[in-house]
Parts: C-alpha cells; structure tokens; sequence
C-alpha cells in the first residue's frame, strides 16, 4: 500500500528520535497533559510532528502554525491532519499577511502553553487587549526569539515564565558543536563538491560551531585557520592547535570561508580584496549579514550562477564564490540539522511543556534556564538511545563529595 | 549574455582543475602532441571535457565516447562539440548495442594513443583482424581495465606498452584516501542526513579508502570500528587507535556500516541477523556486491522507499537501511570524485600521453607503471597550484645521500 | 663563570614565562605595588621565584614560605636569597611543626595581600586574636583552599575580599586541559614506556582534564574509553567520538587506566578483580584517594617495585601496575606542570595583586571572581607571547551587538 | 627474597613483550634450533635479553655480543649469565678494541646463524681467510648494515643469505611511526618540559617517524608545520592537514624543530640566523648530522647548559636549545623504543632465525625480504596479544578475489 510522502518522511524523522519516542511512550501511558491546550509556532517540518504527536500522546491539544513559510513541508501538514488531526495553520510559500492571521487564529484560541521559534506567539498573546489569559508558562528556542521576551520583561510587561530551551546544556552540546558544526560543512560540499583534504578553511569565530566546523574540517585534511575577536575563544584554537590570525591575513590564505560569529560584516570588501582566485564563501553564522554583500557587490565587474547555490563574483580578475547568497549554509544548501539534533531539542520541550503544566504558578514571570534535572535527564535518554550504559556514585563517593561541598 | 549549462559545468572544473590547466598551457605553446590521433573511451564529464581540451590543446585530435552511457553528461557533450569541435559518440541513456558501435568506430578511426576506462577500446583495437594498427601506446585508469589488459599480455597478444595510470602514487595518494573517503560520507549524508556524532561506524576493509573514510568519520565525532582479513591491515588499524573485530561483532554495534574491500558478500546473512534497528549500509567499494543483497531481500518481509536512495529493509522487527541499492554510493548519491581528484587523475593522463608519443616504440609491449618523474611532476605542480613551496636538497646533502646508496 | 643552579632554574623558567616576563616590566616602570607588604605561601619553585620577582619589580616587599616541604628547591630558595633579596622560610623535608611555624611568622609580618596554596596563611591571618590586620585581600589557586575559605565565609568571619584565581577562565584553559592533559601521559611515559598505539586507555572522569588526557591519548594511537557518573558529560564524551561505559566494563578492556574524577574510591576491588594482567594504574586527579589503596593492597598476594614508581601488585595470576603509590603522577613522574601553564597562574596572580591594591576597599569581603579584564588581559598577552595578532570588532560591529543584546 | 635488577628489568620487559612470548613457548615445545648455534651482535637490553631467552628455548646455543658499548646494560648480561647460561661479551664504556675482540671472538664461535645490529659480525665473518664457514644464514637489523651487506653482494663476496629485518611490513609500521613516534616526542619532553600546546613544532622529513610525529603533536595541541624535499611526501604532509613550506620559512614560525630525514645538515646556519628566541632543536633521524653543529657553534657567542641534556647557544640576542647535542633524542633523552616495538622486532627475528635453519641451502646467497608469511605470523600473534580478533576470508570471497586475479 502505497502511502503519503508526508507520512514517509514523519516515520523516517520519527526513527531518528529515539529520546523524543521514548518520551511520548511514557506520555501515552501518564498522560501529563491531559486536556492542556498547547500553541506552537514553529517550523512546520516532519520532526516537528513527531513533537506535536508526542504532546498530543500527553493529551495535550495541539495547535500548530508554521513559524516560516518557506521552511513548511506541506506534505507533513497533510499527514498530520490526516493521521492525528492536528491541523497547521500555513503552507509553503505565504506572505507575511496570511502568517500574522495565523498567529492571531493561535492566540485566541487562548493556549495554555506555547511554544515559540521567534518569540511570534508569545509576544502576540501578551499584545492582545485582554492579555495572555490562560498562559502558564512559555518555551522559546533562538536567541532571537529570547532578546524580545527579555526585552518584554525588562519592560514590566511579561506575564508568564519563560523558559530558554535553547540555552540548555544538552541544546548547546547538540545543536551548535555538532548539529550546525556537521551540517556547515555538508552545505559546502553539496553546493560546490570541493575537496577539503590540502585546502585550507578558515573559520570566523570560535564559538561551539566554529569549534565543531573546525575540528571536522581538521578531520577531512584541511588546514584550518581560525579568526577570533575575543582573546580567550582566539587562545582557546591557538591551544587546539589551529592557525590564528586577523581576517585580513587570513583573507589570503583561505581557500573555503566560513562565517560563524553571530556578528555583521565579518568578511568585507578589505578581505574580498586580498582573497585569492576561486574562494569559496559560506555563512553558518546568522542571516544573511555576516558576508557583507553590498561590499561584495559593489567590487565585483559581474555575477552569475555557475552551479545552483553558487555565484560566481568577478573582482579584480578573481572569481569568489559565494554559496547561497550568503545565507545560512546548513539551511539553504543542505537540510539543516539531522532529525538526531532535533530530538534533543524537542525532548527538553517535551519534558519543559511537561514541567511548566506541574508546577503552573509555582514560577515567577521571567526567562528561567531550563532545570537541570530535564537537562540530566534529556542526556540519560540520550545514552540510553545510542546504547550507553554509565556509572553512578556510589554512596561513600557521595559522601566524599559532600564533605568538599 | 546567456552561458550553456555544458559550458558552465566544463568552465567551474576548470577552475577547480589547475595542474590540468597550467599542463594544458605549456601544451598549447609546446604542442608535443601536434598532429596525434587520440582515442578516449571514458566517463563524459566537465573534467573529462577539460582533459580533451589539454590534449587538443597540445595539438592531439581528439576522438571521445561515453564509458558508460549512465555518468555521460550530454550538455557537456554538446559544449565539447560547440566550443571545441571535440565529437563525443555517445549520449545519456543509450543501451550496450548503441555502446559497442561507438567504441567501434573510435577504433577505426586508428587512435596512436588510447584511454581507457575499463579497457574497451585497447581490447577492441586489438581484437580487430588488421590488429592496433598505428597505436603507440594506452593508458589504463581502473583495476577492472587492468585484469584485462594483463590477461592479454598473458596470452602474448599485447602489441603495445599500458601505462597504469591508477597505480601511480599520486593517483593512489588522491583518489582513494581522499577523493572516496571524502564523497562515501558524502553520499550517506545527503542521502540519510544522520548525525556522524556520536554513532558507531563501522568501515569494513582498511585500505586506503577505508582509511579516508576512518579518519573523517572521527573527525565527524563518530566511533569507528574496523573489519578486516587482512591481519597486517587490522594491526595498523589498531596502531591508528581504532576498534577492530570481526564483522559479526562489529554488526552488533554500529549505526553506520560502509563496505570498501574489493570483494563480495561482505555484509550478509549472519551480520543483518545482529544488526540494530535503524542500521545504514552502504558500499563505496566496488560495484553492488559488497553487500549481499540476494540475503537481504530473502531476510526482509517487506521493503520500501523511506527517502530518495533509501531502502527501509523490514528484517524481524528491525529496519535496515540499504543506501543505493548497494551501488557505490559516492557515485550514487554524491557527485563522485572531486574536481581536484580528477585534476591529479587527468594531469597523469595529460602527461602520459606525451611520454607515450616522446618515447615511441621504446617500450615493450606489457604493462608499465607510470614513469616516476611523472608522479613527482603532477606531485610538483599540485604543490604551486596549492601556493605550497618546498625544499630541495642541498649538493652536500645530495652527496652524503648518494654515499649511503 | 659557574651560575648556581637555582639562577639556571629560574633563568630557564623565566624564558618559558613571557607572559609573566611582560607584566615584570611594566611593573618596574610603573610600580603599582610601592610599598605593599605580600605573603606568599607556596610551592617554592623556579616558577614562583619569578612571580616573586614580579612582584617585587612591582615595588612590593615579598615574604615567602613554602607550602608544601616535599615540592621546595632549596637552591632557588638559595637563588632568591642571594639575587633578589627576597627570603624563603623553609627548606625540602621540614615537618608539620617547622611548616606552621613559618605561617605564623610570615602572619606576623601583618601581608597587606597573601597568595595561599590551600588557604593556610589566610587561614591563619584570621585565627590571630588580632584578626587579620591591614589585609587588603587574598588569592587562592586551589579548590581545597577556596573551600576552607568559604567556609570561613559563610561562618561569617571573613574580613576581606578572596580572588578565585584558579576558577578565572583562562586558568581552567591552561591548567587542567593542557598542562594536566600533557604531564599525566608525560608522567605515565616516564615511568612506565609503554607505547601508547594500540592500547586501550581508560580514562574515568570527563571534566577538562580529562577531556585533555583523552585527546592526547588518541594522538598517540591509543583507542580512549571514557568512563562517567554526569550524564552530560557522558553525552559529550560519546559526541567527541569515544566508547563510554561503566568502568566495569572498562576494566576488562583496559591497558591504561588515567583516574580524574575529583573523587573516591573510582578504581577499586571490583574493578581490580576485572583487569587484565599487565594494566596500569595512575591517578591524576586528586591526591591519593582515586584509586582504593586498601582495596589493591586486601586482594595481592605480593607487592614489589618493577621500575622506580612502578608497583607490581600480584594479583589472582595477574599483576597490576600502581604508579606513583596512587599519588598525583604528573607530578609524582614527571614534572607538574609546564612553566608556559604556571606562566598563566602567575601572571593571573600578579595582576590580581595589583587590582587587590587599586580597589582596596571597595569589595565586600567574600569570594570573587577574577575580573573578566584581567582574563582578558592575560589571553591578550599570552596571545601576544604566541606571536598571534587577532581582530578587533568594528564600531558597526559593535553597534549591532548592542543592539542585540 | 630480592632479586636483582637485571631480572627485574628484564621481567618487566618479558611482560610488555607478548608476541616473542608466544613464540618461545612454542619454541620450548618444538625446539626448531635444536642445537643450532646463534651468534648475535646486539645491543645488550632487557628485549634483547628476551629475544636470547627465546631462541634458547628453542634449542639454539647462543653466543651474544654487545653491538654498542654506550648502550649495554651490565645488569642484564649480569642476569643473562646467572640465570640463562648465556654468556655476554662486553661492557658499558668499553673502547673500540674491546668491541672488536668481542666480535671476533664471537667469530670464532663459527656460528651458523648471525643477528646483527650494523652488519659487524657477518662482515667479520666473511673477512676471515676461512670465509663464513657453516653460516646458513644471517639476519641484518638497520639500514646501515643493509648498505654494507649489499655491497658486499654488489661486489660477489656474499656467501649467504641476508634476510632484512627491518625493511618487513610489521617492522615499517611500528618502529619508525609508533615507536620513535612516541619517543621522540617523549625525549623532547622529559629534556625540556615545554607545554607543546599552542606551541609550533617543525618536523623535517615526512617519512614514516615525521608522520608518526606529526601526528602525535597535533593530537597535543601543537600547530604543526612540515617541511620536505619530495614533492610526493610534501603532498601527502599538506592533504593530511599540515602546512608544508620551505625550512627557511618554517625556521621563523617554530618553536621546536625535530629532524628526521636521514640526510644532513637538514637545519643550519641559514636557519639558526631565523629562529625565535627559545627554540628548541632536536634530532631524531639519523646519528648527530642533521643539525649542523659546526654552524651552530660558529654563529654562537656563548654555550652553556640549561637542563641536563638541554645546551642554550646565544645567537645574536636569542638563544636556541639545542637537545641532547643532536644525538638522537628518543635515545639520548627518553627511553628509546618501548619494550612493545621491540616485541615485534624480535618476534620477526626469531621466526626469521627458524625460517633460514628450516630453508638452510634453499636461498641464493643475497638480500631477501622477510617472507610475507612471516610477517603476517607476527601481526596476527600482535593482534591476539592485544586481544583483537578479525575476520577470515569466506571460500566465496577467496573465489572471487582469484577471478579477479
């Protein structure tokens, strides 16, 4: 029997989610969110259904709108309609208009907990006259999303707890080291096919992604090169072992660059200047503004397309390679993270929606971390997926530790 | 001013090909290849395109048909014949009568020089009744071509020296180490997306491919183990700080299993038997017989499609995940080889066609290992391609070495 | 002319502490320390002769006692004496009574600022009836020390303000990844040879150093089992690419075995019962309380030295190998730590000492963190020690963070 | 009840050396050499103690020679003589008349299997007027006696065959790149104590030690630059991730430089005049020729010792430590090969020693490789030592690997 494409590609996120299937077993069973109303808005994608399935397996009901239209699988919405009657607001391709309506449907369809890739439904439900009625709590995922809760709340103005998944301990060891660190480089070779072994890479910051890019890269036989405006990130790669030095010097060297810093501007017409025939330019960072693309521009003699994802600027008798007009790599040229990165993820939101339902109005309004006992507990699951066992302190090491304590 | 897709792929190889390029220059002022018929019987591809012009450029003319009519990409085809009034015999597609006629006719067109991929045309220029002919001399890329080209020389029917172009050390040092290690994991992420972190992978024979594919898999942060026969293989294995254990254990333990020996029935019964749910197989050695798939389907109730190039085999429960139908999967599911593998591949081509001419009728008939100078010459000039300078000995070093010899 | 061989020492450890050497002379031009009384009790090295000395560029008048009779080089004492007029209390092998005599009498010499290895002249400075005089503040650069400072904290009793040198971060760069990371394996070479390349290492405990220990220890060939109680930690070991289980396991499969836990009792009787004949024990951690003494000692028939620092423990057929009778083995083998990692402690401290004397009086007594500009400071002069220049952000750079954050 | 030190030494080494162990059980049960007579000019150790043991447990009569007065540990031949009957002719610190006597005595002995260290007994042998007399066989350990026994051959005077031990495959793969590898590094760091992290470090010679090198001080943290004369060589260095230049630039970025390369004055004054204040100069390759100390001694205004085995030359303001005088440094300041290398080393002699009595009269007189079966007989006793089992080709591979060939 042949069956959908969204159903396919659900059951082949959902193989890949063990920690998150592990979770909606024990919710099925528990039932710890029975009749709670949960509003997400977050990217509409297969592994994202295995998270709603999972709260809805809670009993929670689930409204789901797509945080990014051009990141929506419509096919997955269908299956999740068909299979679980979780309907998603939004398809592939909408304008700004359509998405704000499907904001405001969630809001006042009153949720109890929301779930937030940007901060939209969370903000939208604290705008609206009567305030965000029965909210407990909030979960939000980027950085983005938690400078405007932060800014509501500097404000006086938030009215429920907040809590920041995505600056939990396992998110960061996940997500950024070895999620983007993986899929950078994986967008690089599917735009451009370069062979990295007697390349070298330099990366641009030396964050968690520049640091798992950096150490792949290494392990592919490039010579990498790292550039660093903080001195303790910059002698942390020194003592890794890496080439440190400014971007303009640097500019120079690099064969593949990589922009990771969260920052603008990082590679500039003084670098594009000194780079050398046929380099390639890729942002893993943030947007589209770490490559200045006006700079670029306004250097180059022409531009065109010599491979999808791939164009070519003439600058001074020397081609540079910019790979997806300098948006994020991992997203435009690849598939962004493998669905094992998202269960992390959606496992501590799974365990947050959870926490956030027990202790309803045990938590002051503002951005708290993620407790560590979801963390510690998200990384068991975790081992226990990838088939690990691990020690436990004996009751005399306890001890021991106490008496230091 | 619109651009062919066939000139665009041959122009983005040339920029990633610049031993073949600086050959080719020197070629078109020197032109030791004024007036040469060459016969290529290879894949066509934008780097094969860059070859023929390099040879014509030398003043060879050049006849080329497709390989395989499978890999022929027919808008470089047609830009090889726009541009540079270089026919190609052969189009995508085509069935084997269509190939025998093409290699048929590049044989009567009485090649001096041929090259080969698999050997057709040499064997067919000398099963011919007038015998080669004018032909000076072959060149030979793949083991396959080798074992028939020997076996003719066996039987004493040989008429001309074989240079073996894959045996060469500069050959050996890119394409497997580097150019499969680096596009097999190439091919298992664009197909599957998994995460390299934190999963076991197993590489089934550790030669050189298997090594490239080791040490970027731990790069990637996996686990690796390695099968092998062959015990001064395992041992050097062990000494790289690698697992080693026999294939039935290793079947028991890995996520990710990438099969590179050169022989069959490598992955088979007993080892789908203990494999874990959600298993990844691929192969990057040697066509489809690496992993036994006559086993597999008698073992699976079912079979289906999860994801383009995935086959989710149901095995007692458990799902194994056959990558390409066992094809080789850099091929399959990424782009193959590198430009910059075929640059060091197609550099020894260049250049042993002009040893071939310059050193006419000084060979015996047999098979002949790529001269040494030619190996330190692409070596040479992949350096400056690469901005790399080396060293030379001194007089005084060249003396006490010349003592010791 | 003959140099005593404490100068040679102190000369030598010099030429490896650039960063400490660049902070001396600014101290001899500036002198921010004019006048100040210091109290240093610490290990008597060749490294803290030239912190001595910086400090006493710096216009400080320096009293020094040794903290740890076992580790002083008396013929650097000797030196200091001699060259710089600076006086030691206390020589290699002195008992309990004579150490406590000599904090008592630096205590009298009423120090302004005390550096304490382990928090005893602090200590002692608040025991006096008189309470602890003129005292500015206090270093700290153990974590025993911080503990015993804490406590005195939270008892109330803590008149001044306590840097935490040892938590800055460029500290826990240097020290337990890198210096610690490179002297236990130095230390396990030293007293042992094994060669490294095809064992397995155990290493029990994932923290910094033995995140260093591990990543060495696959340098060199050797496959690296990690073994933890956090599953956190745990995650990170298995996503760095090593095999992580319970250290029963492990023992059955280990050559090496490398304690870093910070605790008790990590290696013991059920873990020796499993061991193959032949593996060897060291604890890096934390004194002698890792590996379970009692334990080894209950279960050998017989115990004697192989090698100097290498016990032979028979035991059921098979002989263990204790190195360094359990103690530390960096130091107990080989030499502690580099002069480049002492050369970040001390040049924290030096700096620390000034920023005690500029803002006396303006922190609360209790433990504070060192101030983010002096890690800073030390990274940027550390770096430049390197050779490494680095980027400064942009103000559009810097303007868009603000805005962000 | 005490026992002496040489026993205890070689005890030690009896435990780290398993395959040998293996071997010589079997030997004491088949007795192969019964009655042979061996005579051995080799470096008096422990190992070599073994390798004796060994042999006479397999029925030979052994007569040893001290091929190295510096090298010879007393206490060995001391125990050798109590415990094994085996008497050792020479002692530490003897002069070149005595070496001589002894290889001459052992001459004399007429034996019919030689192990040499440099080829002086079975030159010896053939000097006499007599000629070799009853030799069946020799075995030659370094390239160096290899030089002399084929000249010997060149020039017609060879009277037997000559198998070269140290040009097997199992030999290649652990001595140059894990055991000097290791030692190398190790004898840099007991002389010096420098943290190699974030430092520099320069190999010369991308050879099996280079690589072995190389790869271990990346693993540390170091940056690491290769420099070389083959373009082959230099290649690999740069796609396995290193830089590779010229040694003149290299000698500006390093901060310590080991030579490898066989050949001489690989570092001189050209380079000296370059280096950084504080670099460290050690030789690992090849006698006290690499670095050119005559140019060393001429740019120095002054000499004097730092460290035991550590010399600072002040060059012009800086100073540069040379290691150990530019002997090799994993000798002159480590321990040399660890009791593991040598296993394989000797178990390749010892099958070697069974191998030409078996074959006595069956080989030309002439250099011949060490039978490949001989060496795959060492690996896999390796492989069980280590407790690694591997796979065994199924008779359907084996068919089709014959196919292909």
């Amino acid at each position: 029997m042949a069956r959908g494409a969204g159903t396919a590609r659900i059951e082949w996120a959902a193989g890949q989610m063990p920690v998150l299937r592990s979770i909606a077993a024990r919710f099925s069973e528990a039932r710890p969110l029975e009749g709670v109303r949960v509003g997400a808005c977050l990217h509409v994608t297969a592994e994202t259904a295995c998270l709603a399935r999972a709260l809805s397996a809670g009993g929670a009901s689930v409204n789901l709108a797509a945080a990014n239209p051009m990141t929506t699988q419509d096919e997955v919405a269908e299956a999740l309609s068909e299979n679980d009657g979780i309907e998603v607001l939004g398809r592939r391709g909408e304008g700004f208009e359509e998405f704000s309506a499907h904001v405001a449907t969630l809001a006042s369809s009153s949720p109890q907990v929301t779930l937030d890739d940007g901060a939209d439904l969370v903000v939208s439900l604290h705008a609206r006259p009567s305030g965000p009625g029965d909210l407990l709590g909030a979960l939000e995922e980027t950085t983005t999303g938690l400078v405007r809760v932060r800014r509501l709340a500097a404000e006086g103005s938030l009215r429920c707890p907040v809590l920041a998944v995505n600056e939990a301990r396992c998110e960061r060891a996940f997500n950024d080291r070895h999620g983007t660190g993986q899929s950078a480089l994986d967008g690089i070779l599917r735009a451009t096919n370069v062979l990295l072994a007697g390349q070298t890479l330099v990366v641009l910051g030396y964050g968690q992604t520049g640091r798992g890019i950096a150490a792949r890269a290494r392990g592919a036989g490039a010579a990498v090169v790292v550039c660093e405006v903080d001195p303790l990130s910059a002698l942390e790669a020194r003592m890794d072992g890496y080439e440190v030095m400014p971007a303009r010097r640097a500019a120079e060297r690099g064969d593949v660059f990589v922009t990771v810093t969260g920052s603008r501007g990082v590679l500039r017409r003084e670098h594009f200047e000194r780079m050398k025939d046929g380099a390639v330019l890729a942002n893993a960072g943030h947007f589209d503004v770490e490559i200045d693309l006006d700079d670029l521009a306004a250097l180059a003699e022409s531009v065109h397309e010599v491979r999808p994802l791939v164009e070519a600027y003439d600058v001074g008798g020397r081609r540079l390679h910019l790979l997806a007009r300098g948006r994020v790599v991992n997203l435009a040229a690849a598939e962004g993270h493998p669905a094992a990165v998202m269960d992390v993820s959606f496992a501590l939101q799974a365990l947050c929606v959870e926490d956030l339902v027990r202790h309803a109005g045990e938590r002051e309004p503002g951005v708290h971390p993620v407790p560590a006992e979801i963390d510690h507990e998200v990384a068991r699951l975790k081992l226990t997926a990838l088939g690990v066992e691990i020690d436990a302190l004996t009751p005399a090491q306890r001890d021991y530790l106490d008496t230091w304590a």
